[in-house]
C-alpha cells in the first residue's frame, strides 16, 4: 500500500495510532503534555528548569542510504542524533516534533517502520512525539525537533577554559568504521563487524552521562557528530581557546583494532563523524572524579590551551605534531 | 556565488549575521533567550504560562513555485503559516527554529532572501530565530518550528459546543484567488489583482486576534490553512459535533467580487486554502461582543449542531443544501 492510496489524513491517523499507544501513555506518570497531535499546535506545562530545543534533518542520499539502512534504523538515528544534542547541554529530553517528506509512491509500511525506529529510542528516554508535519517530497527527509529541560547549569561550547583537561565518553571512530563496512569496502563476517555496524546504525545518545557531567561541576561539552577534529575546532572557536589532543590517548573499540590498520584507525577516530559521544572539558580534579561515574566510561585525550586560538593540535606519542588533511566533511561541499 | 563555493560553515555564519543584527537584539527587552544559534541546542527561561509548539514544512514544487514566488515571499509564508498556528491556540509566539534543505548549486543570495522574508514577519511579532539545521537536498524545503506561550486557556479544536455560533476573521478565498492569478489563469492588471496576489504571497497571521479571542471567553478556534470546508470538518471531528454554514454569509473581499463570478467566488471561499484566518466558535453573546474588538473584523458564518457529527452542511440563501464536490486538497493525493 502506497501513501497515495490512502492520502495524508489516513497516514496521520496511522502514525497517531502508533505514537499514542495506550501502554506508552501509561508510562508518562508525570505527564505535563496538555495538547498532542491533532490540534493547531502542541502545548505543555513547563517545569521549574530552563527549556532546551534542538533540531536535525536527515536527507536520503546525503545522510542515509536505503542500500544499507532500514527505515527503522533511519528513524532510530534521526531521533538519536537529536537526543544527543540535548545530552550535550546536560538536559533531559521530553517532547519531539517530527517533520517528514516522502514521495507519494512510498510504502505506508516503510513510514511505519521509520516511526517505530524513532519510537523505540524515544521510549527509552520517555520522550513523547507530540506533533509535526507530513509533506510530499520527491527526496525523502526526516526532521526531528526535541524540547528538553535542565535544572542545572547548562553544558556550553563557550565554557572551555585554558588548563582544562579534555575528555570524551565511549570510543571514537566506530560509526565511520561501520559505514565503511556497510558501504562495501569490507564484508561483514564476524562479531566485530556486527558490533561496528551497530555503532553506525543505532548510535546511543549519552543522556545519563550528560546529566552526570552537569550535576558534578562540568560546564563545557558538545557531542561529536561531524568528527573529533571538526567538532573540537568548533568547541575551541566558541570558547576562544586552542586545544592539544594526544592521538594515542583516543579511545578506540577493540573491534576496530581487530579489523583496521593503525593508520586507518587514527583517520577514523579523528575524522569520522556520528559517534555521538560527549566531548567535555573541566578542571583536572573534577574530570578525574567524574570519569568513574559515567556508565559509558570516558578518557582524557588532551588539554585546553591559551595559544593557537580556534585550532586543534594533534600530537603523536613522541609529542610530534601530526599533519591533518581535511578530515570530516561539510554538508554542502561535495 | 553558490552554496558549494562557500560551504556549510560559512553559510551558517552569513545567516547568523542576518539573524542576530544588533538592532534586532536591542528590541528584545525582556529577553529570556539564554543560548541561541551556535551551541548544541538553544535554551530559554520559560515564563509563567504554558508552552506551545508548532511546525510546518514547505516543499518546492508542492507548496511553492519560484515561477511566481520570490524566496523572500516563500520565507514570509513559511514563517506566517506557523505564526498562524500559534494564533489559533491564542498564544504569543516567541522563538523559531529553521531547518532548510537546498541543492548545493543554489545562490547564497537566494538563501539570504529566504531568511530576510522570514525575519521581516518574525520581527513584526518579536519572534527570534534561535537555531536550526541546514542540509543539502536536491528538492528545496523550509521547515519552521515555533515556540510560543499562553497565560490563558488555550483555543482548542475540541472545544466547539452545539449551539455555538461559528465566525471567521477577515475574508476567505483571497489566497486561492491570488494563486489563480499568479498561475496565469488571469493576468494582473490593476489594484484589485495586486491586492489579491498579496493575500497569497504575504498572508498575515492573526496573532492579536487570537489573543483577543482567548482573553474574552472564546475556547474553540483553528486557523484556515487547507480551506474552510476541510478545516471546519476537522474542527467538527475534533469536537464531536456538526456544523451548518450559510454560504451567503461568508466574508469575501470586494476585490474578488470585481474579478470573479459568484460561482467562482463560492468555490474559492469554501475550498481555497492558505487564508490563515481564524475560525472560532462560542456562545452567541460572547461572539457578538468580541467581533468589534478584532482588528481584522470577523463575520458569523454558521452554527454548531449536535446532528450529523463531523460533517459540514453548506446552505444557500434559501436554506437549500449546496452539494460540495471535493474542495481543497490532500498533500499526498495527486
Amino acid at each position: 500500500m502506497k501513501i497515495l492510496d490512502i492520502g495524508e489524513s489516513k497516514l496521520i491517523e496511522i502514525i497517531q495510532d502508533l505514537v499514542s499507544a495506550p501502554e506508552r501513555d501509561s508510562n508518562f506518570i508525570n505527564n505535563r503534555l496538555l495538547v498532542g497531535i491533532g490540534d493547531d499546535a502542541s502545548a505543555w506545562q513547563p517545569g521549574p528548569g530552563l527549556e532546551i530545543s534542538t533540531t536535525d534533518t536527515l536527507v536520503q542520499g546525503v545522510h542515509f542510504s536505503l542500500s544499507y539502512s532500514s527505515w527503522y534504523d533511519i528513524g532510530w538515528k534521526a531521533m538519536a542524533s537529536n537526543l544527543s544534542d540535548i545530552s550535550a547541554m546536560g538536559g533531559v529530553p521530553l517532547y519531539a516534533l517530527i517533520n517528514a517528506g516522502f514521495p507519494s509512491y512510498m510504502d505506508v509500511d516503510d513510514v511505519k517502520d521509520l516511526y517505530k525506529g524513532m519510537l523505540s529510542i524515544a521510549d527509552k528516554y520517555s520522550v513523547r512525539i507530540m506533533g509535526g508535519d507530513l509533506v510530499r517530497c520527491e527526496t525523502s527527509f526526516i526532521t526531528v525537533m526535541i524540547i528538553g529541560t535542565s535544572e542545572r547549569d547548562l553544558l556550553l561550547r563557550s565554557n572551555m577554559t585554558p588548563g582544562d583537561l579534555i575528555a570524551v565518553t565511549g570510543n571514537l571512530g566506530s560509526s565511520a568504521a561501520g559505514l565503511r563496512i556497510l558501504s562495501g569496502d569490507l564484508s561483514c563476517t564476524n562479531e566485530a563487524h556486527e558490533s561496528i555496524i551497530e555503532s553506525h546504525l543505532r548510535p546511543c545518545p549519552r543522556i545519563n552521562e550528560g546529566l552526570t557531567l552537569a550535576a558534578n561541576g562540568i560546564r563545557a561539552a558538545m557531542d561529536i557528530s561531524d568528527g573529533l577534529i571538526i567538532d573540537l575546532n568548533k568547541f575551541c572557536d566558541s570558547s576562544g581557546v586552542g586545544a592539544v589532543v594526544y592521538a594515542d590517548k583516543i579511545p578506540i573499540s577493540q573491534y576496530l583494532q581487530e579489523i583496521f590498520s593503525s593508520d586507518e584507525i587514527i583517520a577514523l577516530a579523528l575524522g569520522g563523524g556520528e559517534d555521538y559521544e560527549l566531548l567535555f572539558s573541566g578542571p583536572r580534579d573534577i574530570v578525574l572524579s567524574i570519569i568513574p561515574k559515567l556508565a559509558s566510561g570516558a578518557t582524557i585525550i588532551g588539554k585546553v590551551s591559551e595559544s593557537h586560538v580556534g585550532k586543534v593540535h594533534v600530537l603523536d606519542s613522541e609529542n610530534r605534531k601530526i599533519a591533518l588533511d581535511d578530515i570530516g566533511w561539510d554538508h554542502f561541499k561535495l
